[in-house]
Parts: C-alpha cells; sequence; structure tokens
C-alpha cells in the first residue's frame, strides 16, 4: 500500500491494474483467465447487487437457480446462440480423477461422458429447454424470472473485471403471451439498469439499439447503456434483449391463448455483470486510487484519529461518537480506523486509495475548536465543519460527493462527444483524440464493418432513426438510416 | 395441483418427491444429476441465506469470490482431500466446440487444454493458494472470508436437494495464528448455525464430533449438526472443520509472528447447503404437503376471498386491508390471493401444499360478524379472530406456529431416540424401529465399519467422551471411549 499508482497519463491500462490490486479489490487466479473478488471489491459488488435485486423485485421479478451444466446439443438450438458461444466454453467430457501408472492423476477413461456438457455461458437455452415443461396455458404467463449466477467464455487475455473466462452476473428471461408485452419489459429493465447506475453508481450512460453486428446471439434487438470510460473509451454496461420467438421455436414452446389457439410464447433476457466494477473504476479512479459514490461504498466515512496516548484516543473516541452514532442511525456505514502500528499518513493514503467518500481527521485540537475536519475524496477539499451540527452537514456533503461524482463523469463524456458528417474528420478524432462520435449511418453491416477495419471504431448504439434526404452516411454519403455512436470500446 | 402426495405412510420418498414437484420447489435439469431449484423453492433457500449472511456478518466475516476452477493438481496437495473429491468431479478437457465433418458440435482437438480444470468440489485447495499470496506477517491474520457458491460432485442417483451434481451452499474459509483461535471459530460457526436451523426453520439438531470414518477430507476434527427426518433418518444438516495446518502446509502458508518467528497458518473451514431444504421437506412435511415455520416463509399469511360478484370481492378487499397493511408494518409477508378462475377450495389446498403458515378465509358474513377465519397449517385447526384485534392475535398466532414446529420435530426426534448397551436390540431397533441409538462405543474404525456392514448405521455424531470402567462398547464390549449416536443416514 506504500507506493501509488501508475499515474493514468503514463499508462491507462497499468493504472487500471494497479488500482484494482492496491485497493484489494481482485486477484488473479491459478487458472489462466480467471479472477477473484476480494472482500472488498466484493462488498461494493454487493451493494450494486443488492439494488438491482430490489429494483426486480419490486418490479414483480423472482429469483431461481438453474444448472451449470447445458447439454451439448442445446446449443445447437439456436443457429445463432451456437456461433455466438461455441467459440469459448468450457467442456466437461469426463467425471472422474485416477491416478495413472506414474502416480499423476488423470481424468478416469472409464468415466468419460456419452454427451460431454458444457458450462453455461448463458442460460436461454436451458431455461427454455424447461419453460417448455412450465408453460402449457396463458395463465402461466408471464414468467418474469431472474438468476444470479456464474457463467462461463473461455478467455485468454485476462483483464480483470473486463475480460475473465468466468464472472457473475444475473440474468434475466421472461416469457410472455404477446409481442408488445415483451417489448415493453425489455426497456423496462433498460430503464431500472439506467436509473441504478446513474443514481447509484453515478455513471452516466447513453441507451439506445445495437446495430445487426453487435447484437446478442439470438436476440431479435439488443439494447444497451454505454458509458464512456477515463480514457474516452466506451464500455457496455449492461444490455436488455428482445428475443421474439426464436428460443420459444427453437425448443417449442407454444400455450393455449384465451382464444384457445396455440402460440409461440413471447422472450426477453437481460444481464449486468462484475463489468460494471470495472466501469466504476475507469469512470471515477485517478492518480491517487479509486473514488466511489457514496450510494454503493462499503465504507462512506472513515475516521482517522491522530493521538500519542491512550488517553488522547479515549478522549477523540468520546468527542466523535456522538457524530458517529447519528450517521450510522442514518445507515451510513462507518469505520473508525484506530489501528496502532500505522501512521495517520499512511492510513489516509490507503483510504484514498480504497476510494472512501469523506474521511474525517480528528485530533486533540479539533476538541479544544469544537470543530471536525473532513477531506472530500472527489475533490480531495478539506472542510471544518463545528461539532454540533457535523452529522448534518457530513450527511449532505455525502448527498454533494454522489452528486459531483455524476456531474464530472457526465461533463467528461459530453466534451468528449464529437458530432462529424466527414469521414476524414471521424479518423482524425479517433486516431488522435479519441471519445464518441455522433453521425449517421446508412445501415449496412458492410460500412460498419470497412469503418471498423480502418479504425476500431464500432457502433456502440443506434440512437435515433432517421428520415430525412439531407442526413447522409459519414462513410458511404449513401441516405442515413440512424444516427449512432462509434467508438473504441472494451 | 388438483391431486394430492402419495401419503408417508406408503412411501415416503415418492411422498418427498411429490411434495417437491407440487409445492413448485425444485425440477429435475436435463443433465443427469442436476437440479433447478423454482422460484418458490429459492425464496425459501434466499430467506435462509440472508439469516446465514447476516450473523456472519456480525461476527466479522466478509464475503469474497474465487474461481469455480480449479488446476488439476491442487487436489493432489492435500492426500485425504484427492482421495475425498477424486472420483467425483467434472473435469474440463477442452475450450471450444467445433462442427465435425457430419454437422455434429464436437469439442475441437485444438483447444484440448495444457492441463485439465477441476470444477471445484469445495474450494479449500483453490482459497489456500491465494492465502499464500496474501499472509506474510501476523497483521494479515485473521482471515474470516465466507463464499456463497455453487459447487460439483458428480452424481448419478439424483434426489432433489439432498443428492445432485451442482448444489449452492455457503463455504467459509478462515485462517489464524494459533490453534486455540481456529478451534474457537469452529465452535462459533457451529454454534450459529445450530442457532439458525432452530430458531429460524424449526428444525431441532444434535451437535457433536465426527469419528475419522465420518469426517471431511482435509481435516483434524468435524464438527456436525445431525438432525431426525419424518422417516427417523438422520440427516446432517451443516458441518463446521478445524483443519489444524494440513492445508497451510500442503499450500506452504506461513506468517511472521510477533515474535519474529515463521509459523503455519491455523484454518477453519465451514458450511450448509441447499440440502437444508430437503430437511425442512422432510422435518415439517405432511400428507398436505409441506408446512413451512413463519420465519422462512416466503408468504406468512395468504388471504382468500370468498366472493361472488366483484362488488363483494372489494366489500373483502376493504374489510381486510386494515389488517393486511398493520401486518405489512411488521414486515410479515402476506399474499391476498385474488386469482379469478380458481375456486376457493383449489386455493387452499394449494397453499397447504405451499405450507403457507396461515390463511385467512373471509367472506361476507364473516364482515356482518365483525370475524376473521384463519386456518393453521401446523395443526389445521380453525380459529375465529374478531377483526378489531385480529392483526395482533394473528402475530401471535404466527409465534406459536413458529414454535408448534420446532416442539413437534424436537418430540418426534426425543420419541425415537433409543438407549440401548445391548447389539441384538440395536440391531432389532435399526431394522424394525428406525430412529437414532444411543450407545457407547470402543473408538475403533474397525468397529464402526463392521456395524455399518451389518445395519447400514454410522456414527451420526460423538456426544460425549467417556471415561469410565462400567461404559462399555455395544458392539465389541470393549472399554469405551465415546458415548454416540447411530442412525441410517440421508
Amino acid at each position: 500500500m506504500s507506493k501509488g499508482v501508475t499515474p493514468k497519463s503514463e499508462n491507462y491500462s497499468r493504472w487500471y491494474t494497479d488500482v484494482i490490486t492496491k485497493a484489494e479489490l481482485a486477484d488473479y487466479g491459478p487458472v489462466k483467465g480467471t479472477m477473484i473478488i476480494r472482500p472488498y471489491g466484493f462488498q461494493i459488488w454487493e451493494n450494486i447487487k443488492n439494488i438491482f435485486d430490489s429494483e426486480f423485485k419490486k418490479t414483480g421479478h423472482t429469483n431461481a437457480y438453474f444448472p451449470l451444466f447445458i447439454p451439448k446439443s442445446f446449443l445447437n438450438k439456436e443457429a445463432d446462440h451456437v456461433d455466438g458461444f461455441a467459440k469459448e466454453c468450457a467442456i466437461v467430457t469426463h467425471s472422474r480423477l485416477k491416478s495413472n501408472d506414474k502416480g499423476k492423476l488423470v481424468p478416469d477413461p472409464d468415466s468419460k461422458l456419452e454427451e460431454e456438457v458444457i458450462v453455461r455461458p448463458t442460460s436461454e437455452t436451458i431455461i427454455w429447454s424447461m419453460y417448455k415443461k412450465w408453460i402449457k396455458s396463458h395463465r402461466d404467463l408471464p414468467i418474469l424470472i431472474n438468476q444470479w449466477a456464474n457463467v462461463v467464455r473461455w478467455e485468454m487475455r485476462t483483464r480483470l473485471f473486463l475480460r475473465t473466462s468466468e464472472f457473475l452476473w444475473q440474468e434475466g428471461h421472461t416469457a410472455h403471451a404477446t409481442q408488445s408485452e415483451a417489448v415493453d419489459e425489455t426497456l423496462k429493465i433498460l430503464n431500472i439498469y439506467q436509473s441504478v447506475i446513474e443514481n447509484y453508481m453515478g455513471i452516466p450512460v447513453i441507451t439506445g439499439r445495437k446495430s445487426e453486428n453487435e447484437k446478442f446471439a439470438g436476440a431479435e434487438d439488443t439494447y444497451t447503456m454505454e458509458a464512456m470510460m477515463g480514457d474516452k473509451k466506451a464500455l457496455q454496461a449492461g444490455t436488455s434483449h428482445y428475443l421474439g420467438t426464436n428460443f420459444s421455436k427453437a425448443f417449442d414452446v407454444k400455450f393455449q391463448d384465451t382464444d384457445n389457439k396455440e402460440k409461440y410464447v413471447y422472450a426477453t433476457s437481460w444481464g449486468v455483470s462484475t463489468r460494471l466494477l470495472g466501469a466504476l473504476i475507469m469512470v471515477h479512479g485517478d492518480d491517487k486510487g479509486l473514488r466511489l459514490p457514496p450510494n454503493i461504498a462499503p465504507i462512506q466515512v472513515v475516521i482517522i484519529p491522530i493521538y500519542k496516548t491512550d488517553e488522547d484516543l479515549k478522549k477523540i473516541k468520546d468527542y466523535i461518537m456522538p457524530i458517529s452514532n447519528e450517521l450510522k442511525e442514518k445507515n451510513i456505514p462507518i469505520y473508525f480506523d484506530s489501528r496502532d502500528s500505522i501512521s495517520p499518513g499512511f492510513k489516509f493514503n490507503e483510504w484514498e486509495m480504497k476510494g472512501v467518500p469523506l474521511r474525517i481527521e480528528v485530533g486533540l485540537r479539533d476538541i479544544n475548536d469544537r470543530k471536525v475536519m473532513v477531506a472530500r475524496r472527489d475533490t480531495l477539499e478539506k472542510i471544518s465543519f463545528t461539532h454540533d451540527c457535523a452529522a448534518i452537514d457530513i450527511l449532505s456533503c455525502l448527498t454533494d460527493i454522489q452528486k459531483s461524482l455524476f456531474d464530472q463523469a457526465l461533463n467528461f463524456r459530453n466534451e468528449n462527444i464529437h458530432t462529424t458528417t466527414d469521414y476524414n474528420q471521424f479518423k482524425k478524432i479517433i486516431a488522435e483524440t479519441g471519445g464518441f462520435i455522433k453521425c449517421f449511418w446508412d445501415g449496412k453491416s458492410e460500412t460498419e464493418n470497412l469503418i471498423k477495419n480502418e479504425t476500431n471504431a464500432t457502433i456502440r448504439c443506434i440512437i435515433n432513426d432517421v428520415d430525412d434526404s439531407n442526413a447522409k452516411c459519414v462513410y458511404s454519403g449513401a441516405l442515413a438510416k440512424h444516427e449512432v455512436i462509434f467508438s473504441k470500446a472494451y
């Protein structure tokens, strides 16, 4: 903890990994591509998870659990789906180890499985194989199920939180009698996602539809939220898919409607993952480490006593106790850092690295002055409050930090959105400046691919459909179909 | 839902599966040995999980997440551990599927892994490989980590909740500077387990140490909780292991102590799983289905209106609203079942099957009489409360149901514990009567094995160490070392 992180400006990618390591958020697992989420990182994830979970439940969703193992044949049932996932899946072939003649453990050939099983990369197939069993009539609909689970997409080039073989997520899978109900659900979830990510995580997002190239393998329409990271690249923060009848047809799931006719069921699926922790770091972090929005911080206020003797420490504790109690009553998580062998300066650095929104430094002089000195993590500003109303001042300061982190991220993003109609300028921005480009596109995958090949930028989302003869594709000059955001992305 | 379950007395095992199916707790997955936990079953699991999680956090534990995949070689590091798990593990050997010349998906030979990975059967090895990295000094201790996760132990003879290839559990893994601290932790957790299982799930347990034969592969001592099921067999409801230095030696995890000496770290691990749902069903269930203790019931009170017209329904809603609101304020989960096309009788059966502790039946006559009629699920008794203080009466009735379910289970268990010093009687009890046998044992594994071979009964736990020349082993007649509980078990 004593050394700082690599400055952002020097090496963004190393800065990112340094913050994760030094704030003790995560670590590399022994199998390539795997990750350990350490207690401090996991507490942040739990806070985010609990907020989403409560929003899902408020809107009528319930949790369930489906198996990790999927029969190999299931993947084959939806054509796009198999293309999307077959190239990166963990395949279980045996169920027993035995010692070979050299005393080494090897898969026992006698335990070879008749049909290999796949570790779920996502659960559409297994869930729809069950929905077939559970759905008979319109009375069985809608089904609004979510699950919190681990999924696996084999990955060799690990990047903690952003790209790992195994990650944690929630995946919602709903079944509806009508298309319009399913479309409404897709958008309702997109709204929940946006509101949690903006209001709790302090990350502004742009929402819109994905292009054909970028949409989920098996979806009719994918809606996405795109956030701008500190290096001006985009990160997909969550997606909500309208699946139409693709999976109900693949698994032959029909219901008897009120008109007594048999109909295919309409579906949605939607997910956010531990990837959000990567976004959190990259949107708010600075050269001193993490900066956490209070609404999701495991510790919102850390108190650091500055003292020489046990007697001083006791005085400080007594002095700060009423403030601390008042904050605890308001459900503000507080930590009193009375570790003995560590200097206050070291503690300052450590809690700054861990992104605690507000630090209280309290010594004997503050007691004499009836003052409480606080340091804001967002601005690094120090402010002196009077003891009597410190708790109220601290609460309003936390509200302000929450808002200020969002506003900083929003300003940064807005400053880095460029509108252009000129492809040369487009290339120049992507190559030199970075950021999001707002422009018109002719709606053709070929165009998108050509731009991607030349610039590495992809369509992050379609923000508007256009019907204006003046709107021309930035690349082809042909009549534009959509206004889109292009950017390099994680 | 219209048909009931097979009576317990007719076929216990079919009764068990019928309750699970008809109460919609779980279902079989498409891969042999796997299970789906359906929303209603999962809500019960979530309630249990939240209580444990809060108890762990109150005692200083934090959650984290370690990878699903473990290098094959890790299993080999602790000799007992590999013996315990190598015979039933899922082995991942490839990372990509491709179409063969017949268009069938097969593991791509080019994606064969250099070293196979194992899907975790438990996480001691992977966690201790990380503790090696994180623990340097006494200042890094204790580490008190828990994780909620899925684990896999390959299984062909599925029994929902009791025996499945994949199950959900929590596994605590702690690291300590001293032996006594680790032993204290082991017992502290055992206490937490017992108090949650008895006070919330209403399941009385007997706690004690496991014999050498029955203890966890890698532990010095395993402490267990044993509960008696409705068929008088035992079920291990949770275990807490004192691991000594077995895993710190296997992974070479030492710390520098305050005396500047390098010492091996002491360890514990402990877990409870979705198996507890199996216990819940078998301890409290009856021929009408599940019976849930209020403290863990997803719905504690179901209200069933009895009406003909919409006007009647409105009157009933208005009449019951103040009671319903008062209960909701006390955090009692309530469901008003106004489904239209289903008869009250059908609803009664359905909610009895799902084990809802209290049912309110309310019709126009009740409104005239200013009465509220409730039916207790535990006793099937119907009671009439006056409208004015119905909420208070209902609350006290729920408390009573919680207690009465525990007492019924406790009485049943105590009536079926037999003390004997005679091996012929022992055999007769196991073969004819069933239940737990309390007896003396000479402490030898051979004796235990001989008894197991003859009767199928095993030592569930050691309840006392004995030092009395009159205490003789029930089987060998040799001087007894322990007083134990023998029983057939799940």
